[in-house]
């Protein structure tokens, strides 16, 4: 999937090379569904073990499965490096890495005993879940998706970053209104309460309890509701121009070099050249057949 | 409704065949009516005898409305087998599973009695408000918007599962962070705080209390302020595109195949043939009307 | 603003009602301008006498004015009714049930004395703020708006019902796996609390607690946050629309009768006749200068 | 960034008004980002300073950096209105008012001093806040974003009206219904609540306990969750036409005067007149290379 990486030499190397980065032939799909399989498997055991009643029942299981999967991970990872001719360039790619975190947190259990490191191993072990962006790798549909996202990212984060401002300044206002007791205790916490009332999210952990407090927060709340419409029109507006950038082909006219004609122009709108090179151009032809011309 | 549906046989049964699944005669409209009114009557029977208050005081009533609406279904069932041609391709079908379905828990009262399954069929009993879907055979309306829908559920799927990844990864993360007593007490109740918050419900059974887990916490709603972007500027341009579809007709022009003409079109615009078959083409009397050209 | 309203008859009646139904002239504008303040200090009043601490120290001030604003919409409403020359075509319109509605609740006050009644007249009373309802008539730009929505209400309906069919199913489902403290007491309930939820509103009175129900609970959240898409994409699409139909002009070609032309074609797109009347076609002086068709 | 803004005489003036006022030169850049991480400091120390915990540790760090802050963002407006031509064209824009705004507070507190002003103050030092508006300065791709929402902030603000009309009509109803111990003590304060509620916000410190007031409640929240369409859909068609626009020159055709043409036009799609200037028109030069026109 990555462009770059090639296999390193011939025989096995290139056909594990094919099973796993490659995904064409019926043995790579069948690795790729295993991989899938156990991937959610593993985070599902994480989940599950978290749960203090199941960790409980079956506490000693899901240690053992867990190792059971990291073992998994790592043969894997070090047959992905095998068959690499430059795992290098894998390894500090964004799959790399997270194929790394994935397996690092349950081995330094190993180098790093103790009862107090054991909270802190928590922390790393909650990053083997970034262990299901892998399966990002098996949806190729969304590329189209990420691309408009790409293209409106600019102006989604200038949005952000507005609504950062805003909710700062309305923060402050109603932190200045409102009693201590009402929840409003520092700037940063008025601030939280913003981002909870502009997103629409609601909780309720704070809410304004002054006619004030209320006036300013019911402004809050209808800029939310309406400053929605920016993200949602941008990004619309950017899907709708990626639907209508697919009726134009981008091939050059060989004769101006004009390159956005419909796929359905056969002579360039701009200086008239006959833009299908397979077929002759009828115009060539227009002493046998006149009376072609005149429709 | 169901294209491959026939009436088995003539006289009578073509005949209800008409009154029940048709509906352009005044008979059948009127069918579908009643019809209509006794499955919204029995849903509100059965949301009625569910609230203590009226359970107490009009229980009775509603026991034998129930059973008055089940025998009533039940016959109207019968009569929907009989008329068929192969009443199978019609029981397996969705709105045949859900007809059976919507008088199955009445029934099985009679064939398994005793206080405890009385709770056990109050769970089947809830599966009698399927009948409601049966209102959706009325709306013919919505078949445009349902396409729609079906042409963007891949990328809204894609969408979805987006959004639990980031769910999983986020509420993890706050799981860490929080103390138990905040109530994420496992993962899998992070993963539905994540949830509510990402997608601005906000319930607020759970928030966060540490100014750590607020700042993840702004994150997500940030998040979910702007990616609900991307399902509604999906929809949007599927809906457009729908919309847009409908000026072309995909008839190919019987010159060249071309077939992306809009129905205004009365010439092929890549080779100029006439495309209205059912008039003959003016320019093959240009010599007998040459006005008929200079309008 | 209603096309069928005409004055009735000569002089004062018809200097009223251009006064009062039309607002062309400075006096009409102002006139509008006075009625509208009226109306927003009357429903100003209302709303402020609601509130206890106000009540108790203006409550005289607040009782006399509701009594002069009332006379003065009487009067008003006389005025009306006076210089029109069908009066009842009025009366019977959506504004003059609002108009009567405004004034009604106040002056029931006087033929139905007693302390029972007060309460009942509250709930008329709060008719008055339907008074609002007349500012809509000074905003002409929401003509636009109102047609998009008029259009695409059929699909919002449709929209809005399967909303409540899904609801309905999801409610009852949770009500039959969340214990009775949880608050789902009965289906109607659990149906309130699935709208809480679907339009992600998410109050927190009623939450699932069960584990199950938790996770049904995602389901709908999901599920409303996807399907917001719906309505918002059948809006844009019926926006972006009315804006391009306002591209084309609706006069009918005067060769063939075609009436979709783009406002700046000169021919007709059909059969080729020359559109704009008030200028001479320029193939008419084909022969004076032929080099100008060449291009 | 003020087009009307020129620098005061030559020299000194001249180089500090590209520095401060300008962005081209590097040393203006350097300037623009120091500027920057100024402004962004103090927020972050008035916002810090009003944690109890960290006002508690470092109240006399954040006091003697809001003094630094201050002093420097004075002597930046010094020379501001110091090398301006006319300064006060500056000091009464937006962007010199909140200027002012941000550096007064903390010098009021020099002028008013004593006990009872510190609390007064301290909603004077929030407008501090109102500095994070200058950022704005240095995002110049918003531009689009905004007019987009120029345009549209017609509709969006009659939707504005609408949204507060029907909650003050819903609020009033459910105050009828509800009893006060519910939350709904007032008008205002049902009316706080339907925004509450229509912006799909939801907090849950005001909810409706009788099923009438549910049943409201419920028609409140599907109206909220359909008209969010309203800006949506309005603000999604502006961002759309202002990408088509883009396609569009605004230079009118010498020949005839239309203003339309697309910019890769070069005839004039009404007359045929050669638009683009700089060349010459290949039609002149028919008789001399005829082959250029079959190309």
């Amino acid at each position: 999937m990555l462009p770059h990486l090639k296999p390193g030499g011939e025989g096995l190397r290139t056909r594990l090379f094919q099973i796993i980065f490659e995904s064409d032939t019926p043995m790579a799909k069948g690795f790729d569904i295993v991989l899938m399989a156990l991937i959610l498997a593993s985070v599902a055991v994480v989940m599950l073990d978290s749960v203090p009643v199941w960790h409980a029942a079956y506490g000693p299981v899901f240690y053992w499965a867990e190792w059971g999967f990291t073992i998994v991970f790592t043969i894997e990872l070090a047959v992905r490096v095998y068959c690499l001719e430059r795992p290098w360039l894998y390894l500090k790619s964004f799959y790399g890495i997270v194929d790394i975190l994935a397996i690092l947190p349950t081995w330094l259990l190993l180098v790093i005993p103790g009862a107090q490191s054991l909270v802190m191993v928590r922390i790393l072990r909650v990053l083997r879940i970034f262990r299901v962006l892998r399966l990002m790798q098996f949806v190729g549909e969304g590329r189209l998706l990420v691309e408009a996202l790409k293209r409106s990212s600019h102006q989604i984060l200038l949005f952000l970053f507005t609504v950062f401002m805003l909710v700062t300044i309305f923060g402050s206002l109603v932190y200045l209104i409102e009693p201590d007791d009402a929840g409003f205790t520092s700037i940063p916490r008025a601030v939280y309460w913003g981002i909870v009332t502009l997103t629409t999210v609601g909780y309720g952990d704070i809410t304004p309890v002054t006619p004030l407090g209320q006036f300013v927060s019911m402004a809050v709340m209808l800029l939310g509701y309406s400053i929605i419409a920016v993200p949602t029109g941008v990004f619309s507006a950017e899907v709708i121009r990626s639907i209508r950038a697919d009726r134009y082909s981008d091939e050059a006219c060989p004769g101006c070099g004009y390159d956005r004609h419909e796929h359905k122009a056969r002579y360039c709108l701009r200086c008239g050249t006959w833009l299908d090179e397979d077929t002759p151009d009828p115009r060539t032809q227009q002493d046998d057949a006149p009376d072609a011309e005149e429709t």
